[in-house]
């Protein structure tokens, strides 16, 4: 069925209020699809539709939503509906929901709630968005390690059914310290009366709650994980993160680090679903910012107005070569933040990295020197053809020089290596491309007797 | 115990061949974090420490090599000792491996391997490297619909052992055709004489082997899945993709785009692994490309010669306002590549990303203006001033625009939208700049009676 077909059948469900046959409708739609129908509906529609699914789906469905329209709508919702709905949603997705709401509606449910729902929302709400506990769950299963085999999966089959995971289950000592982790199918393959602490992988990979949400995506893609344990600071469990998350995290922080590379702040929601005034406030300081610094190269020129009047044949090569210096520096920077955020690549590296770009930008320039000279000679004679040669040569080496050291430095003084890196190496290359040509050209041909033009 | 300290003991361990003293070292890491250690050494080395580890933890280590160091190494291998290792291998990364030897090497293990070994790596390795069929394993579990959850959970017991996961298993028909799948969680949870046929998933989201190896990580992603089953065309199962398949995809492609929106080409190996020749030639296309593109605004500058030659004051400002239409191009882009390739902006959202396009951009140009206009009164008088307010307002427009709409285009005309995506607006941006600048300033300062120079 076409999703043109299936809007118009939701808006006409929402005008008779048929619930039959919105079940109908989703039935065989998966939770991801209901929730990528609904966004174009006002929240008050949504709340409606909602409420007139089954509630696991709804609080299967409401998951799916950027966080934002998440709050629109549960702020439509009766109180009782609800605490119902939050008390079905997996314990890391009402946690960041809860945070999100206002204090006063925060406050009401609170007093609606159980002191153990409380506790749980409260430590989880407590982290801050980018630290690992602020994704983890607290529904992880838990086996003891003087279980046998087949003690653990009946264990699992009795306590797993609100659980996130029973593919991973942790074995903690009396003081709630992680000791062990053992995977559901090795309780299937090992002997049934086999103790599972004959098995368990003692001295499992864990993260801190604190560390930041993207080492745990790492840890989960550099060790295949389907969830990592968290701990906080007495060594004890809190948590674990599952794999689905991690993805999710490396995806935030790709699109995150990709924005910053041009400049582009924190969005809180898509491109798709941005509010103009947001896209504005996460554009606009660094455009300000770079005005102001390419006043430096601005008066590089200025500087030396008296070379460029005698030649202004000059000026006809000064775009290329101020945008091969950028160019060539943005390739550097880019491979090398790409690599530091992969981790590929780390600070011990940068010496045997320096001697192989200098390598690669003097070919680099050396290819693109033959290429200008060409059109030099053609354009403006053998004089000039020199100066702009020279010029490319160097100034595709020091672009690309500056390219590989500044998202070194901006992590040396603990800034994010991908923050505006592009705009920022053009901009340092718009600079020292300037100052570089008309430099030489300056030297070379006050030397002339009788300039080209 | 520090990185260094091991580097010691295994160059120590080479010299003097103690297998046992290897066995101790590597016995609590993770092969992950074994492998490592070792690409400093030669393939020669690796080759040799390889074969003092167990077969499994071998096979294990080697998987984490880049597929160029699993070749160098297995070169180095007895043939014996490598048809045991190649047996050993998880059979997607075997089939990678395979796809990667020489002629004569496949030749030579295709001659030592049993039948039903040759016609797996055939088929595996059939597929081109960025489609599912190169990501996918055959290994994958099979219950029948009319078994019950315990014989269900008896029969993994039984079969499940080199599967490369048994949480995720699929029921086919006599065709092997896929008809559902069923969690190994629902087998547990489920009562032990209830049929499969009742609780398995029917009609599962699948994939076809052809399609590109990105779409099967988003889909993985996007509902949450461990494994996603592969059909070929007569809807027959001929493997999974796992999660963790997935996330290494996902990471790929990330940084395939973030590499193609600086001009950088595609890369066998990591920065830290890649040859200089290799950067040399993943590099230096595109930077000659638009050497010959910076021709335009080259030649534009000379087409405004006269105007520049009255007015030397322009060329001061030329730089901050090129740039700024080059830098809120590549914001605009960004945004826009990120948003396609993540799936939350598609094609048909265009007209309304349009419209919000121009508001923010209008913005955007309207507060540099301001910033430059007092820059401008200062340095050049209000003529020049207003001149450069004005230019600043268009091509911060302009510059947005061509941003948000060269993504479209490219991917309309089926080139990836991230393709050169920075340095071409840039480039564009640059040309634009310039004809609207320059020609803003003859208009506008012809008028003016004398100049402010």
């Amino acid at each position: 069925m076409s999703e043109l077909t299936i809007m118009d059948d939701l808006r006409h469900i929402l005008l008779s209020g048929d619930a039959d046959k919105l079940l109908n409708l989703i039935s065989n739609e998966h939770p991801a699809d209901v929730a990528a129908l609904l966004p174009d509906f006002s929240a008050e529609e949504i709340g409606t539709l909602l409420v007139m699914m089954p509630l696991d789906v709804r609080a299967d469905v409401i998951g799916y939503f950027s966080i934002e329209l998440q709050v629109d709508v549960v702020l439509t919702l009766d109180q009782d509906i609800l605490i119902e709905l939050i008390r079905e949603m997996p314990n890391d997705e009402r946690a960041d929901l809860f945070n999100q709401l206002p204090l006063e509606k925060q406050q009401q449910l609170m007093s609606d709630m159980k002191k153990s729902e409380r506790d749980d929302i409260f430590k989880l709400a407590s982290y801050s968005e980018d630290r690992v506990g602020s994704i983890m769950t607290s529904d992880y299963a838990v086996v003891d390690a003087k279980m046998t085999a087949v003690q653990g999966i009946d264990f699992l089959r009795k306590t797993g059914a609100d659980k996130e995971t029973i593919y991973i289950t942790y074995v903690v000592d009396g003081a709630r310290r992680l000791i062990g982790t053992v995977s559901l199918r090795k309780m299937i393959m090992a002997d049934p009366d086999e103790k599972i602490a004959h098995f368990m992988t003692t001295d499992p990979v864990s993260i801190h709650a604190d560390e930041p949400q993207e080492e745990a995506a790492r840890l989960i893609s550099r060790y295949d994980l389907l969830a990592l344990p968290v701990i906080n600071g007495g060594d004890k469990l809190v948590g674990i993160v599952t794999y689905d998350d991690a993805m999710d995290v490396a995806e935030e922080e790709a699109t995150e680090d990709i924005h910053k590379s041009a400049t582009v702040g924190k969005l809180e929601s898509g491109l798709r679903a941005a509010s103009p005034f947001s896209l504005y406030r996460s554009r606009v300081m660094w455009l300000v910012v770079l005005v102001f610094a390419n006043i430096f190269t601005g008066a590089g020129i200025a500087y030396f107005e008296d070379t460029i009047a005698t030649h202004l044949a000059l000026l006809f090569f000064m775009p290329l070569l101020v945008a091969s210096a950028g160019n060539a520096g943005s390739q550097s920077a880019t491979l090398m933040v790409r690599g530091l955020a992969t981790g590929e690549v780390s600070g011990k590296d940068w010496f045997r990295l320096l001697g192989k770009e200098v390598l690669v930008a003097g070919a680099l320039g050396l290819t693109m020197a033959l290429a200008v000279m060409a059109v030099g000679i053609l354009r403006a004679g053998i004089d000039i053809a020199v100066v702009v040669a020279l010029t490319m040569i160097i100034v595709v080496l020091v672009g690309s020089l500056i390219g590989l050291g500044l998202p070194f430095l901006l992590e040396k003084f603990g800034s994010d290596p991908a923050t505006a890196s592009t705009p920022l190496i053009t901009t340092i290359a718009d600079v020292c491309g300037v100052l570089i040509y008309f430099g030489i050209a300056s030297w070379y041909l006050s030397d002339v007797i009788k300039a080209p033009i």
